[in-house]
């Protein structure tokens, strides 16, 4: 059962991902000024599996826990704003709309990582490095609106 | 905390529900060939409403009691796979990858209409309606890949 529940939040956080596989950067982003603390290419994709491991480990520990209901609905509002903001930036190019979006993401961390912490400590230890890294991501969305002012959204729509 | 744990599942739902805004069917959609049992365009946002609060309160009411953690592992899951789902539909024109992850999408809200089901009969029967429509939006999903062979993914990462 613990097993089950491990590859269940595993499993939400592979749409997630897929968004990233489905949405990639690509030649778009590489011309976009960035600010000079911008993370390495290389670390995102190790960033997000590590994050997602952890933090599926630590809703799969508390799902086991009476009054874990708290957690697991931040836990599922962190999984669906998370699914939203790679579209939304990379797939439109919208990057205020993703600036929202990912607001809504770092609320929705700082609520799991309280909820997880406070039915155990390891949980709450085990969502720092997501809500240190969705911190960097905001902060990150909002230098590259304030770089790239002459970026305009794509419109799938009219394609 | 009801009201708190409704707020933060419709929340996740409002996240899904941003994806149907953000994009839109559209011209493309109205020129592709429908099986002649496709719902009307007017059903799409009344049943995407209708289930979104059913499953907030049904997600909410199972949230506080004990032993719910699989029916929200299931509720997130099917949160990430339906935030998913339009941007890989709309946004790409990938009606192949939409298909796997509609199909993955029925299978979490079987087992979150199940494990909702062991709870309450009450949180179980407002995940039926739910159920249902993604039955019919497989079957559409599917109609569509046969009925519209010649229709190219978008590349937005080349645009």
């Amino acid at each position: 059962m613990d097993l089950l529940f491990f590859l269940l939040f595993l499993a939400a956080c592979g749409a997630t991902a897929a968004t990233g596989a489905l949405f990639p950067p690509g030649a778009w982003y590489d011309r976009l000024a960035k600010p000079s603390w911008v993370p390495p290419d290389w670390l995102f994709p190790v960033a997000w599996t590590t994050i997602h491991l952890l933090i599926s480990a630590a809703g799969a520990y508390v799902a086991q826990m009476n009054g874990s209901g708290l957690a697991l609905a931040f836990w599922a509002l962190q999984s669906a704003a998370s699914a939203l903001w790679t579209p939304v930036f990379f797939g439109l190019r919208r990057m205020k709309s993703a600036l929202l979006v990912v607001g809504v993401l770092w609320l929705a961390v700082l609520g799991a990582t309280i909820a997880h912490w406070q039915l155990s400590l390891w949980a709450g230890l085990a969502f720092l490095p997501y809500l240190a890294w969705v911190t960097v991501a905001t902060a990150l969305n909002a230098a590259m609106i304030r770089l790239n002012p002459d970026v305009r959204p794509l419109r799938p729509d009219q394609a």
